[in-house]
């Protein structure tokens, strides 16, 4: 991947491949779609050997990204598709058993717009683990056990993430783990207009912070998932991107500016409900006359 | 304890105590002054026994509270001297050695204003555990290692925060541990105008939910103190102290009504930095001027 | 109407007058039914005289008022039956021609949550205004000028709302002024569960604040409705309803204390959207699918 | 001016204008100097005939800009001189008689981050024109009559600002107007770290928004100051900056997006905060322990 440019998107860093040296590199395999009546691109990146991880970047494991830049404009239709093939996209990427508790985190940091998308995703599911056994007869079977926490980001707290993660998880025991987070794309194009599944882990604050330690099947000891939208492009890519001779100097100016859409503030909170809605079909099993009388 | 009050203050218990019959109650000390400019009442209620403990309703330990009409003006010199006098009052109920590392837990609902306290408490506090190692020279040795969270309540992430709190500390083994909570009072007088200290546990959703399971030394492996503010007044407690024949039918309509002040979300916004202005000077050994550039 | 009683409800202000003499009043007449397959109770207080507006205390017009308990809880159906009620009944109470161009008041405070009502309505209105020749040919005709307000309260502000509003009206000269705001109600039982709607003005401030001037079709010169929900009780009010002889001395200190529903801060946000979505109904032409793409 | 660069500052568009022919243009006057111990830059530019006017493309008047990059760090000493730097240099460029009763409104919509600077301003205002004859006797005299309003942007309300401002100039009759604004900037270097002060008027919207129409001494009939800080680039002009040949194409995907840093939720906050200290010590004649307790 060229140094010039920061992606958490699997898909971006195997563009920068491509235009690096064409043909595939060994050890990845991807393929694309469109689909749906909004046309929205599936692409599929897996990374499957050590030569593969090597060469994008990222770790082995299945990446799939939904593109449409519908999601940043407001179009409830658009966004109802997508939710439905997040939803569908989810169960093929990382099935769950029907007895399956699942902790959903949403990893980023609630007063930065454009870090918000995780905490505020948590606060639109439908978590039910604390009703287990007071559930009305004609919910139990439907509803799994689900809860959810937004504990903050390192500056806030002084707890690396993975630490709290890990000591909750070894209470509470879930059977697997999901993980919401902001992400940064390369290109601008792809703000607010991608989501990224994997059922890799992620590492917080690779998006606009520093990198802390890797939540991941490894350090958590049970299946992850992570759910991501990239929220920003770095302002150092963009101009890399356009002047590759750039010196290193001239950018350190710039060293902790982003670029990021001017109606951001709502477009996270419609971005957040896009991924609530689609991660509560995958979770639930309620129509969405059930699901909007219990939920807002 | 009177049927007809709920209240979260040992100082409310003891007073209907004495209302019910007169004479101090076995295993209860009291005694009270006046302390600083301001004249800021200290009383100090001890439980020792079984039977103070029986009696006052509330565990064995002791209860001190501050309380000043000031709180809940905007009057700056009396809120610096009673953030001074929480440090102080802090440093004697509940005194830390030089190394302990300290976890701070604010508890509540951020979303909810009459229980925002320990939220908007956490987000003031000079959280500096993640610093160790990278701090300036004229900094170490000043600042103790401290940690800080605040996990929302069981309706947002389906975990009695007990588990939570468990979990975390089974992992990063704090030697003390601070809780933050809202509280109900049995009087009007009294919300907003007080600040209760205790060196045994909580009950999250006490204030104005259900009760959880104790956060306590006893189920947190390490001492705990707490620290509250009661911002609410139950709706039925303030009709039965009028009406003590008021019927519980009567009653059930208000039930989930409390009584608050019109300016309950801007003096929320003072109390949780008073509290946490306290808590820092309390923590560290900082000069105001450095705690300001440190803190806005 | 009783001393003891403060409501902003010409329904609860007729009540107090049948308690304390039975009979209808002159110069007042009522009726009332259940609509809806949600039973939601319209009731219609008419002052026609100088006699009914001095025994009412409310000036000569009609005030109609929907209850449904169903408006504090989180049900997807009745609210939709509910703003569909709004808007059919605002078009029966308030006629508009069809180029009439209407301002609307979003009026109180909206970072005091029972007070936040008017400005949180107007951030979810369709507003048109400036649209004009620039929109869309289908939308053309369907869609009336709009144009919306929420100017805070003279505590904040410094001025008078009567004032703001003459000034903009002056400029602007809109054909129908509405104006929204919180209420407050003499009944606990009707927090958060009333709307009432009424062709006179309004006075700002006399839910939670101190009484302003009036807002209304004599000192604006155009036709002036106002919509109204309340969100709270005067603590003294439930006190002396209970105790009718309590001292006012013992009162005064809870004069500025009231009493609200645990779950303010959420319902307050459905309260809004519920009148907004009534409102843009009632304003607009459009489908319901076009509302969601406009609106979010 | 260079066509490649949109700035609000007339430092910038004085310096892009010597950057492409050397010399003072004709009709411009500059000067600059450090002051204060944390050595701020002011700089003045006269812009005195048309042919200045033209070549600046401002209108003509003083534009003062105060630069210090501390101003987006967290240092309260610096943010104080600043603050007094403000207030003496208000009162220079904009002299009040003591009479004189100003309002001050704060452009920009308080939903979006970078835009919310003005409404941010203005709710840390002391107003007190609705206090007259009803102040202290120690305060009469000392405190200036002073209203505000953040009246939303034309997307929120329909109505052009202009039209706002003029109708409740009209109906209060103020002596003298002051704007505040969140600006666009031509270099990243100036985001957060720069104030301009100026007598002419401003463009709401010219930021990050379309161009609506002018506010100034002319539309608005009184003297109209205008304080702004630039809290974003357009991407286009940072991209442009570095490959001037980038073809308008290449640049139409990223037409909507802007340039911020990581940390803008909480240095708005502390900006306005900043504008508002400096505003109140230019506007009325108290001491910092006055203002405190006055304000929060």
């Amino acid at each position: 991947m060229s140094e010039s440019m920061h992606t958490d998107l699997a898909l971006e860093a195997r563009e920068a491949l491509l235009n690096a040296s064409p043909g595939e590199a060994d050890g990845i395999l991807f393929e694309e779609e469109r689909v749906g009546s909004f046309h929205t691109l599936v692409s599929t990146v897996r990374v499957l050997t050590p030569a593969g991880e090597q060469a994008v970047g990222k770790p082995r494991g299945t990446y799939i990204t939904l593109e449409n830049p519908l999601l940043r404009q407001n179009v409830l239709d658009a966004h109802e598709e997508i939710s439905s093939l997040l939803s569908e996209t989810l169960a093929r990427l990382f099935p769950l058993k029907k007895k399956d508790r699942v902790l959903i985190v949403g990893l980023g940091n609630e007063d930065v717009t454009a870090d918000a998308l995780g905490p505020l995703c948590v606060s639109g599911l439908l978590v039910t683990r604390h009703l287990s056994g007071i559930l009305p007869q004609e919910l139990e079977g439907r509803l799994r056990s689900v809860c959810a926490l937004a504990p903050g980001v390192m500056g806030q707290t002084g707890i690396e993430t993975l630490e709290i993660i890990q000591g909750i998880q070894q209470k509470i025991r879930s059977d697997a783990i999901i993980l919401i987070d902001a992400l940064a794309a390369g290109n601008t194009r792809r703000i607010n207009a991608t989501i990224q599944l994997t059922d890799t882990g992620v590492c917080p604050g690779s998006g606009i912070g520093n990198r802390r330690q890797t939540l991941s099947p490894k350090t958590l000891g049970v299946p992850v998932a992570a759910i991501g939208i990239p929220t920003v492009v770095d302002a150092r890519t963009i101009i890399l991107e356009a002047v590759p001779e750039a010196s290193r100097e001239s950018l350190s100016a710039i060293d902790s500016l982003y670029v990021t859409p001017k109606d951001m503030d709502a477009v996270a909170k419609r971005l957040a409900r896009i991924l609530a809605d689609g991660l509560n079909r995958y979770l639930h099993d309620l129509s969405s006359e059930e699901f909007r009388s219990y939920l807002y």
